[in-house]
């Protein structure tokens, strides 16, 4: 499965569910270094501009993105609040970070990600994002969640962020 | 693959792999109730006293075993030292506990650990471990690296923890 959500972006997501593992593998490419796509990642300020699908609105309660620390959010849209949390098992500067990940309301079904950051050269950065869970099933009822529109309309926010010089 | 490592033992530990994700799991029945097998887990110094293989020594550097906590420990045998680390996703009372697990020496192969706490009535409680990687071949290599050994003798440490009232 590919998607490109906006055929008028330069960019698309890439989001691959693997054969033999029950894992999402999301590929998407940025036009800034490695650090800065780090920086939007570690910093909840920034991390609260650009995560998720566009409309909806998110509230940091905890975003403690160090190799060891916790994090909680919860996104809210016509009234309903959908929380999200996890643990941050490691962050290594600018190129990798490995956390679980939960929504509260299927707080026993936990992902482990890792998000890896690759320098193209030339300002660039390749981000693969991987999402293991310990189902099949459950993996595939994640992706049917609408989990990709999050994906991509939230790379687009990041993109828009990345652009404006908004990530120092 | 099920193994009893020590006949004299009333209780087997199972480790089973699981043919469709890369997943293993370990049961394994205890004579005490749910809430001195869950101490007996999240106290550090009853921790520390039965984790691991026989003779190796134990150094616990941090454990904290709470939702959104972290560890570090150091097992030692004739002079080496294999350092694991990871943190808590969640850790619910008497019932679960959810943690990732690496190996230092090979940091980017991190597992998702669920322990689960079944009680059986009697003070009687199984133990379900499960630990999710990414690769089969990563799963099957943790299998041969002689975990095994380590799982089996550490449960009948606290098997004796457990019968000589040293966890309260």
């Amino acid at each position: 499965m590919t998607s490109t959500s906006n055929p008028t972006r330069r960019h698309e997501t890439q989001i691959v569910v693997d054969p033999d593992v029950p894992l999402v593998r999301i590929v998407r490419e940025f036009d800034a270094p490695p650090a800065k796509v780090f920086r939007a990642h570690v910093d909840p300020e920034l991390f609260a501009r650009w995560t998720g699908p566009k409309g909806m609105e998110m509230r940091i309660e905890r975003y403690d993105c160090r190799t060891g620390g916790a994090y909680r959010y919860v996104m809210s849209q016509d009234g309903e609040d959908y929380g999200f949390n996890g643990v941050f098992h490691e962050v290594r500067q600018d190129e990798l970070i490995v956390q679980t990940f939960a929504f509260e309301g299927m707080p026993d079904d936990v992902a482990l990600e890792k998000i890896v950051l690759e320098d193209l050269g030339g300002g660039r950065t390749r981000l693969t994002s991987t999402s293991l869970v310990d189902s099949f099933e459950g993996r595939d009822g994640f992706v049917a969640s609408g989990m990709e529109v999050g994906v991509t309309e939230g790379y687009e926010k990041l993109d828009e962020l990345l652009a404006d010089g908004g990530v120092r």
